[in-house]
């Protein structure tokens, strides 16, 4: 079956400094007209960062949105044209002051198909050498360790609930 | 540290018929002032259909934000005031023509909590029983089975790109 929609028109009705809200009219399979509406999203890497004794580095956030602190792994925006290992050492050294001898794309996902282009590829990254923290000083994230024992627990429990977090922590555990 | 950041004046921009998107003027934890672009999001439930041979139900639909055809699990928004179990047996329903007998909620997670405040309430669906389907004429979707044998491999090799999919299949089968 031909399940294709195809943009007659396309309308950016925001442009912000995460994100971008365009209305798309699509002609639909069927022959009807109807309107898509997408935000786009620049992108982004999540690192999931393990020590030689399996601990591993997270970070306790805010997240405006949901107005709850989550843990989640190292993770941030795409700058333009950049690369997403680049990306993934960057964040890693602002966000837990460590930079990785190996760093391994993992696995990449889209988080919000039905309305968000967002894709975010994940890194696990080992062989951990500290580094300098670079924060930006209007982050304000705090930085917590688990052991790979506890962390399925923690999702079972429901004490991680960011979805990128999880696909990371199964993808490297248990795929 | 306190790491919560106060809401000082909200502001709506758009108000679709899936999203919203506000913006809200917050105090950081420092005194700084900023603003957060947040994309409200009504909600959602996936659902993972397992036979009794261990054959899953997939959706193959074209997604618009990404120009492309995902492989997903059936999946749905939550209309006004509706219980999510109850979202979950009318979207198996519509989407792939089954009820359920056996419904459990395995997990929930924030797609993305960066930029929208998204919440999916994931089900397995167990002791189906062939029903009616309801299609809505303006969706198009093709359904597809693979057995739970093939979809690691599926993951693996990014043919199932989807991050509710995959925290769907990783929770049921590995967790």
């Amino acid at each position: 079956m031909n399940i294709i929609e195809k943009t007659v028109k396309s309308k950016n009705l925001y442009n912000g400094k995460i994100v971008k809200l365009d209305i798309e009219t699509v002609l639909l399979p069927n022959g009807n007209i109807t309107e898509r509406e997408i935000i786009r999203h620049p992108g982004a890497v999540a690192i999931l960062p393990i020590d030689s004794n399996e601990n591993i580095y997270f970070i306790k956030q805010f997240r405006k949105a949901i107005n709850d602190i989550l843990i989640e792994i190292p993770a941030g925006k795409l700058e333009i044209g950049e690369e997403p290992y680049k990306c993934a050492l960057r964040e890693l050294q602002e966000e837990i002051g460590y930079t990785s001898n190996k760093l391994t794309l993992i696995n990449t996902i889209y988080t919000s198909p039905g309305f968000a282009d967002e894709i975010i590829y994940i890194y696990k990254a080992e062989e951990l050498v500290k580094s300098q923290l670079k924060k930006d000083e209007d982050e304000f994230i705090d930085i917590c360790i688990f052991h790979k024992s506890q962390v399925f627990d923690m999702i079972k429990n429901g004490e991680i609930k960011d979805a990128k977090t999880i696909v990371a922590l199964l993808t490297a555990f248990k795929l």
